[in-house]
């Protein structure tokens, strides 16, 4: 065969199986994302709409790898854990960061016109890492470790682009107001200087995206109703117990849980949607 | 600061610097791209608007990344070679590879609609892996294989499809036809049934596309002249020494070569617009 | 400085600390043992003596290497187990391995003319491997792993070797006789022909060596007496939980427990000896 | 069967097959040996017999284990260098590093009575480590290194103990009068201070030790004599280009050289008295 003479350099191929039984993590991070963020207008300190088209890329990926139990996303970086015992891609490292990082990306741009008025205006790009975590609680610390920072984050973005936007500080005098100020300094700073308590702004903006493998069920139907399957994206507390009492299909063998809702937001409304057209397409045939 | 108790989890992350003095081949390949082919009636058995679209991607990396000397791609995959001494990103494995991939992928999925009728009805996904080549005879071998491999697979999938859409075989009936067959066999056959001499069927199928960074010159322009740089997609034999010793640049010390055209082909009218647009921009600030 | 133009090949060596919170278990094998044992006139099917010699490789190991909370040995392997969070020589897979090798083969060699009357006619020579265990059930798996294996080879040794050394059977008779035989048949076998209950046989035959971190206590002591540490080698079931309840120390925080014996055997002996000596030692300068 | 259950966990250990076509380098180091060195009264600056431990450790490594090309020994380090194209263990590398490094340590207990006075106090203990080379050039600066390594520190150490054993300083005050010296310095203080030509002191103790597999023919023997494999232990410089002109077997495809001596050291003669009586055994059976 014609290829035979070349093929052994395929042997130079090298494996790289992941360690059985650990949390498998891999967190994808915007490339350069300020100067991005910048070159498509951003609204400061966060953009609903950006947030809303990473979010429409975390729920894709999670559609199409079906052993990620949970996706957590805020800012530019989306974090996805795969659970224990996965065997996908035969736990090949390679395998396991490209596709993710791929999904993510691919769905990102295809999701954007969906969600922002404003073309990209240039191709956007995303890094990947994976981390192993051997215990569930070094798989809480390192999502408490993501929350802790959008919470730092967020709080301090959001008195800096205040002082900037609505006092009229330049981008140093704002840094300079809120060198070395706590927590409390800048809650306070907040509440007496532009009426905002913090806690009441966008949890979203707050806590960042958690995203679920659930079965949601409309407030309105039936108790037994089983709902359909759906990546449900919520913005709550996952640092203490109560996150973890109340999905514990996350750590434990994994069962979607139910989730109830008033009504479906646009996330929700766009995979039931697309899994309807799926039957459709299927039942045609 | 709030973050330190979980900041730990930061440790769990592994070095995985690659070996200096190798050459870095990153191979992109398409997720399920018969599926993805059908889905969007690409022409068999090539569609040259989707080798565009693959090769637009491909320069779009090559663009991005600097220390990649040479692309290859054919069929749904592309190949990247890092020149042998590369620091980029420390030649931190996961960062590359993700790095390349997400480009890649991004850059897919935004040339598509340039060069495509109909539009994307889903999200494509890449794969990529990193394999290393010690020996600037490995790197040969390596590229040698995969041109080896649209050889023989391009000319089996040229007859294959020539009885099934002009003698109207089914697939099945053509797959029969086929078995056990020589090179020779199926040039003779397309030669006798279809008139067809397989030698002068359109390069870019026959060899796959190399992308090599070249100074564009035109033809018409003063001998002087030092061109603008640019990645140029040709279409050769790589597997004897002729390519070799014609693009020394690949293995040498890397100078960028010298490329004499008539016309430019739309992959390079659009790279030499967008750096003149890129310029203007520059200039106007 | 004369080096410095060379200097850069120490950048070649690659980090290779290993994923923080797994048990590391350093496995130690013999090479070609099975000749080694024959031109050392090893008795069948176990060499008392042969056997204190791995044991006190083992032991020597475990003195030297504090974080090391367990060994386990049998036939011509031995087992060392370091805590979960051990910082040794950071964690670096190739110091570690090479360490715990280079240790145990010296104290092989050393230790060989206290057990053996034939002196060493070669070089012995061992292998090493690292294998990483996330959880507590995954450790003690492996341990159990290896103690059955030790009951299934020596059950079957032993009634080889009696049917060879006693009824005079040849090897391949033997093996025939033995083949597709329940461990029930062997124990049978063993009872009716050669009137040996096999559950009374010397512990260490089937059920390998456990070493462990104890403090030493004559029963002749007081009760207060807090004893002295030393590596205290038994010989028991370790698959059921009732070990693991006894040694709690083994998973839990580190605390060594307390170890009553009525006398000392020669192991026991000699690390409380050599302890005394370094003591006399340091009191002497 | 009855381990089946525990059996999983070989699936742990994770493939660390070393990339084909590089050079491979395992270096031993002693452990904690300036201690060792002191406890076993080694002669300052450089023991002679303590060297020849090494080197008869050295040579049994390369006995054993016959795709090694080259070993390099300086004080208490050495290094061995396999073949690029080795397929020894399959390439793992901890099969390759524990190996060896067991081999070593083993054979060095075993030679020590032969060279040294006093018995062994305590079970030496080395480390090893491997690191790859991609290009010859790599693999000569590497040997380039410890050998620029073994000059500076052996000039220094000469002239540090003329200072303490001969001129009376104490170990502070040689060190002070040394501090900031070139190379010439300390060439010129041997010669004016002690008379010492420094490059007429014993190649082994400026040079190192260099090991090579050689068919030794002796002198006297005739010409056409193909003499008797075996490993040679020389003492020259490396870094230039002489060496390597001399000794092309080792970049080379690998053939043995011819090495011609008037008599034999006893490094050789044990190779070939061994060999006798590995000959004269099998010949009686």
């Amino acid at each position: 065969m014609a290829c035979s003479r070349y093929e052994y350099v395929k042997s130079y191929e090298q494996d790289d199986k992941i360690l059985p039984n650990v949390w498998i993590v891999i967190r994808i991070d915007g490339k350069k994302f300020h100067k991005f963020a910048n070159a498509h207008k951003f609204e400061k300190p966060n953009d609903e709409n950006a947030l809303n088209v990473m979010n429409a890329a975390g729920i894709a990926v999670m559609e199409e790898f079906r052993d990620i139990v949970l996706g957590y996303g805020q800012s530019d970086e989306y974090s996805f854990v795969f659970r224990k015992d996965t065997s996908a891609f035969k736990r090949r490292a390679a395998k396991l960061l490209s596709y993710v990082t791929s999904m993510f990306t691919s769905s990102y741009v295809l999701s954007w016109s969906q969600w922002m008025q404003r073309p990209l205006s240039y191709a956007p790009c995303f890094d990947g890492r994976i981390v192993l975590y051997p215990s569930d609680e070094n798989l809480r610390d390192y999502l408490s470790w993501r929350q802790a920072d959008v919470h730092v984050n967020n709080l301090y973005n959001t008195a800096f682009w205040k002082l900037v936007l609505e006092s009229g500080l330049t981008n140093q005098q704002a840094e300079e107001r809120l060198r070395g100020t706590f927590s409390s300094d800048k809650n306070e700073l907040l509440f007496q200087e532009f009426g905002i308590n913090y806690n009441t702004l966008p949890a979203m903006y707050r806590k960042g995206t958690i995203l679920l493998r659930k079965r949601v069920v409309l407030d309105s139907q039936d108790e037994q109703e089983k709902g359909r399957q759906a990546i449900v994206p919520i913005h709550e507390d996952l640092i203490g117990n109560e996150f973890w009492k109340q999905h514990t299909e996350i750590l434990g063998k994994y069962v979607p849980g139910k989730h109830v809702v008033n009504s479906l937001n646009k996330h929700l409304e766009r995979q039931l949607a697309k899994q309807l057209e799926k039957q459709a397409t299927i039942a045609e045939i």
